[in-house]
């Protein structure tokens, strides 16, 4: 089977210029097939708040009422995707941007209103692998912005890591996947103030013993759930990684 | 030649629900290829009055600085485009929304500084008609946001009557191509208080008289002027029709 590089770059990389040329020629260096999957949950937050929207956020969600809706489409589909796409075309990367709606590529279903009611925000429930291999093989390099729909013309807010680790599981049926989820620093530390202390490996069993001992909280408990998920689900191999080299890093292993 | 039928709706369309609805179920029936370019511009004016940015017209056009470029990338490219192809999704269209980024598919130029600084305005220097026939191939319908870039990183905004004209003429090395342009009136009025006035063939040579006696006049002069470019161009049909059945009209003749 062929590689696939599925790259996941989050809000704080995307906002701030330098990171993200870092990042792009990082992720243009990359050979063979690739693909990005991109957030931006701060530019979303500020635009938000010059429209006098105000942002509420349950568990780290965004709750999504239609204003809010309205402002996430404008900023990952619009802005943010965009942007990213010019970008790269101009590093000779021959990209195109896309949402869940674009080839019908990602359907997820509104959540149902529990003790929170989310709004418009969509679980994934399928992922058109066939329609992503397509475009991969006609060489295209898909951007993809975490924004999905229900198949019957509504638009969903959907969280950029699940929509980086659906795809990327999805598309395990055709490729080898390596997804590796980018942020600001070079990978699981040992020491959360040393960044030379990044943890090589990282195997499920050694998660509990991490998390009671509070090496792994906070923001880096979900992203290791979801790469477990992702390995579970096919993914071929999974890096917590910087936007910087898209190299070293912590593999996490089952 | 197979035809394909090139839809362009503007932006009172776009952001009239019913209106939008009904051409929508309009282009849904076409038979055979097709491609959809839209407008936008009262919501991108809208959401710049939202933010607190001035909107300046010289001759019809926008006058883009940064704040309102990145206004119109999230208008256009994102919540207008995002939202069509959701619903296109839903009448059983299989949609994809692009802007002249994606796939490298319409370059432009940004305008020089002459009288008038236009500022992040794209003048359109190319069109990759096998990018979007490639895509038109696959089944794919294309729905085009009059967002542009320049190759070098830059995104550009592009009138959306040039994009329509811009991308029929060059989809016309592969097809027989059909450009409609859309708007609220049922076509070009004899009378323009009398919708049942339609002409219904508007040769080139009749121009210049009904320039003169003020029966074309307004926003229809660069939607003739449009048309007539497109058909010098190897557009095999242009027709100026109503939102409302995309049948009937004015057709615009060499």
């Amino acid at each position: 089977m062929e590689t696939l590089h599925v790259v996941k770059v989050g809000g704080a990389v995307v906002e701030d210029a330098q990171k993200l040329e870092r990042l792009l020629q990082s992720f243009a260096a990359l050979p063979g097939r690739k693909l990005l999957v991109h957030g931006g949950g701060r530019a979303a937050t500020a635009l938000s708040a010059r429209l006098g929207i105000e942002t509420r956020m349950v568990g780290g969600r965004r709750i999504t009422d239609a204003a809010t809706l309205e402002t996430v489409v404008m900023v990952y589909g619009g802005l943010v995707n965009k942007s990213l796409v010019a970008r790269l075309q101009a590093l000779g990367i021959p990209a195109a941007g896309l949402c869940g709606a674009d080839f019908d590529c990602v359907r997820s279903v509104k959540r149902p209103v529990g003790e929170v009611d989310y709004g418009f925000v969509g679980d994934i429930v399928s992922v058109d692998a066939g329609a992503l291999s397509r475009l991969l093989e006609a060489g295209t390099v898909p951007v993809i912005a975490p924004i999905t729909h229900d198949g019957a013309g509504q638009l969903l807010n959907t969280n950029a890591d699940a929509m980086a680790s659906a795809v990327a599981a999805a598309l395990s049926k055709y490729y080898a996947v390596s997804l590796k989820l980018c942020f600001e620093k070079p990978g699981v530390l040992a020491d959360p103030a040393d960044d030379g202390s990044v943890i090589p490996v990282l195997a499920a069993a050694d998660i509990p013993a991490l998390t009671a001992s509070g090496t792994l909280s906070g923001g880096m408990l979900p992203k290791v759930e979801g790469a477990l998920k992702a390995l579970e689900q096919g993914v071929g191999e999974v890096v917590i990684t910087s936007y910087n080299a898209l190299a070293g890093g912590t593999r996490v292993c089952l």
